[in-house]
């Protein structure tokens, strides 16, 4: 377990605030966080299943980064800059493809899957320049149970597993490898994402807030699980009221059931599984039936992109085993009323009147703890 | 009398200008009038007549601030900063309504309508936190002859009747207190709000530019008058053209005449009252039949909001008392010239060329002792 | 020959780059760039056939200044800021017309031709101020083959012939004073200046991107002829194909060959003669038939205005000697190139792994002289 996990503080008190206005409203406290938080951080960028044959990929937009995902080989997978090392052009702005190699459309300077410089028009290798050194600059990428992370620093201060911690034997059992993304959404939402991130960290507004949410999700359970959350991840999904299988708008089954839990022939059951990655959020939520993956891109000091990615098990078939719209109701909903309780926030944090009032001890007891993890990784 | 107002220069000089270059561009400059002008002046925010019943709020924007306006008992006016205390979130977005309470729509935080903390849920008074200190934070109100006047500061240095001086009879006999508003302009004039006052001080362009005006309006008179203008404030109202009773695009009458002189019965009376509220401009023009009151409210160092509201006497009846149309009509041709005139010297202004040229010591006398008390307040 | 030029290295070598990221994102070195560069160099402004009567005059923009381009006589172009000497005002914002003198739509200040102030309402000469103190700022004008030139700077640390070095015979004996504008187009890229200068500053990219152009371009040619750029200026047109006598779509004449070719009855004449002032482009195109000029206009750091003129003999007639369509063809079909180019470019650029690579000896041959001209200005 990493060294930051392990100093997080488990006691938060009324005493505890959020930031003071400058956090969430100074352009060179973000300009820091760029440098401190966002090139240091674990975060989503995607699924196996987008880029199944060597020489797929997809462009990932992260921190005001491009980033070509690439499948390098049968084993391995790249996130390249996508920025050519000759002038700095971007080498493609189309959303996903299949390439041979990366031609870059100023110089035709030519890159391998790999990222090594194949060829420069009219300039040798060794002769002229030399193309080992030009390789494309890589973010740092791991797999886990088919979820692609992507780290900003090509040599990253700890690993993916490093900062998850011990692996969730019940989420694996879930076989997220083998899910199929039915839909995506991005909402732009007009406020500092650690505005978006302490919504996120506390369900004190959800009974007031999220009727949709509240069918399946239990609230108060939720007390509990939040107490828990700080350092650079944490581990477990949403719990369910009793009797309930799933987060959907009855609480009953909306797709077929994932993974192994598809023999277990008990669809009752009550599964709960996932993990989050902090400060800068990315939650992965699976429920016996379907996977919902949310991911925090901050664009600037005062807007944010908040990327919804829904999942069901790879051979489901729409229309006979799930509809888009009932997996994703529940989310949706809840996002766009996040997006308007954040933004109602945010414009009042902008008062030059605003200080941080005090927490709830139980109910938004994770708030300091996770801006303690975000504050020393600012002061290094 | 205040010491501001008592140290301002009468004499203005052929030497005098208007402020360098930065001042009218820097951002900087721009943040530091808030915190030393935007914040210690008094300015209008609205009629009595908005407020009627305990529980009438309406929402007031100034300076980058949301106030709620709210009538808290039968004698008391508030100016709440629209910002819970707990997590900053706006109470609400409602441009007016009628509340018992004030409920946070984030966490469901209760304010009473004098700004006390009423309830937190899950956090008890006196167990978990104070409730004293978490009352909202109040600009401070004051209302006179029915004019809601505010000042972002909570302890004003001066009261609003010490920035006035000698309260003006005359105007009082008009009754402002027991006006109606038929209508409301905002002008969004892309300038410094600077540019737009220095247009409001002189009338050396009232006559190449405000034919409209100019019809009741006696520009030579206004020459004298504005030569006493400086300090925190100035009095008086607009100086008509001998044989006309309004501001009018006749000079006659356009709704019944206001106040102690509805019984008068002698319309032919040139009457033309008002104040002026520096340097942040609020002009209160108040005529025989009608009152107009314009209000600045800086936006950014290149944006400001310029709001006109139009009164009648509250009994009026529209289509036989008055038309809207009418009444506005002087004012709405002249704001929009305004306009022009003030974005197109903007626009000179932001040349780096652009060094501010001597003033025209008779009809734009105003200027210099003006920004003269604006630089005291930046420099304190 | 001026010193800059003289210091001009005339090899570039591989370890050549362009400039670390900061220059091309950082809002301060553009507002260096302001004082050290856009305000003293040369630029093109327009042609001596748009203004032929005294009192003609003409708005042109350039890097955030508006000029009043105006024949003050039969031998006299002034360039005037567009800024009153009395509060700022612009005085016009028609974009050309015909004017006795220039009075102020704020106050009536009113300038000569030449921009002396002539009179300004109750300010009498002399006994209130002093006239001859608010003539109009001006910026340097020169004419040179019915070309206008202008520099921000009243006086300029080098005259226009002193900054382009000898003048070219050859681009004379096509008598580009005898020109008539038949079209014009401005593109806004989004990109930095400097981006976009670099872009135009090699042919490296031509064979891949500019179908249009290498119809009749001779690209490999040009590799030698960019070699000897650098200083504020180059010499020099677009080098043809063996056997093509314009630039066009098919490398055949598209209007009447110009000045004393007219007489030379050998339309197979190669012809292509030019210059350019740098860092900020302007570029003079001439060829047999029609001219093309450039000119790079700086807006914001990551903004610019990119307008292209096109001319032909001013007796040619539309329909018969030529078509706006195909004499405008090549180049706005290149110029829509560039601009996706670059923008693609500078996208890259604001990545903040954005290192600058090494430089085609070759065909990038002129970046790095360039550049280095650029950053002693900025030095200075």
């Amino acid at each position: 377990m990493n060294e930051i996990a392990a100093q997080k503080p488990k006691i938060s008190r009324a005493s505890d605030t959020t930031l003071t206005r400058d956090y969430y409203v100074s352009p060179d406290v973000f300009e820091r966080e760029v440098r401190q938080v966002f090139f240091k951080q674990w975060s989503y960028a995607g699924h196996v299943s987008q880029i199944p044959n060597i020489g797929d990929f997809f462009l990932h937009s992260y921190a005001g980064e491009s980033l070509i995902i690439v499948r390098e080989s049968a084993e391995n997978i790249r996130a390249h800059f996508n920025v050519c090392r000759h002038r700095g052009s971007q080498l493609t702005e189309a959303p996903s493809g299949n390439v041979k190699r990366f031609v870059c459309p100023y110089h035709q300077w030519t890159y391998e899957l790999d990222g090594r410089l194949k060829r420069a028009p009219m300039m040798p290798d060794a002769e002229c320049i030399d193309y080992e050194k030009l390789s494309l600059h890589m973010a740092a990428v791991e797999v886990w149970a088919g979820m692609i992370f992507i780290n900003l620093a090509s040599q990253p201060e700890q690993t993916l597993i490093e900062a998850l911690g011990a692996p969730p034997a019940g989420l694996l059992k879930l076989e997220p490898e083998r899910l199929k993304e039915i839909c995506r959404d991005r909402l732009l939402v007009k406020a500092n994402w650690k505005t978006l991130l302490e919504n996120y960290l506390e369900c004190y507004h959800c009974a007031g807030s999220h009727p949709e949410l509240g069918v399946a999700f239990d609230i108060q359970s939720s007390f509990d699980q939040t107490a828990d959350w700080g350092g650079t991840c944490f581990l477990g999904g949403e719990p369910l009221r009793k009797g309930l299988v799933t987060v959907s708008m009855t609480g009953e089954l909306v797709s077929k059931p994932l993974g192994r839990h598809a023999e277990d022939r008990t669809p009752e059951l009550e599964v709960a599984e996932g993990l989050g990655l902090l400060p800068v959020l990315t939650r992965v939520l699976l429920h016996i039936d379907h996977a919902v993956i949310h991911v925090m891109n901050p664009l600037s000091v005062n807007e944010v992109e908040w990327t919804s990615y829904w999942y069901v098990r790879d051979d489901a078939v729409e229309g006979q085993d799930y509809s888009v719209d009932k997996v994703a109701e529940v989310w949706r909903a809840t996002n766009a009323e996040d997006k308007q309780l954040c933004e109602r926030n945010y414009k009042g944090v902008l008062s030059r009147t605003f200080v941080p009032g005090p927490l709830n001890p139980r109910a938004e007891g994770a708030l300091r703890p996770v801006l303690d993890v975000y504050l020393r990784m600012m002061d290094q």
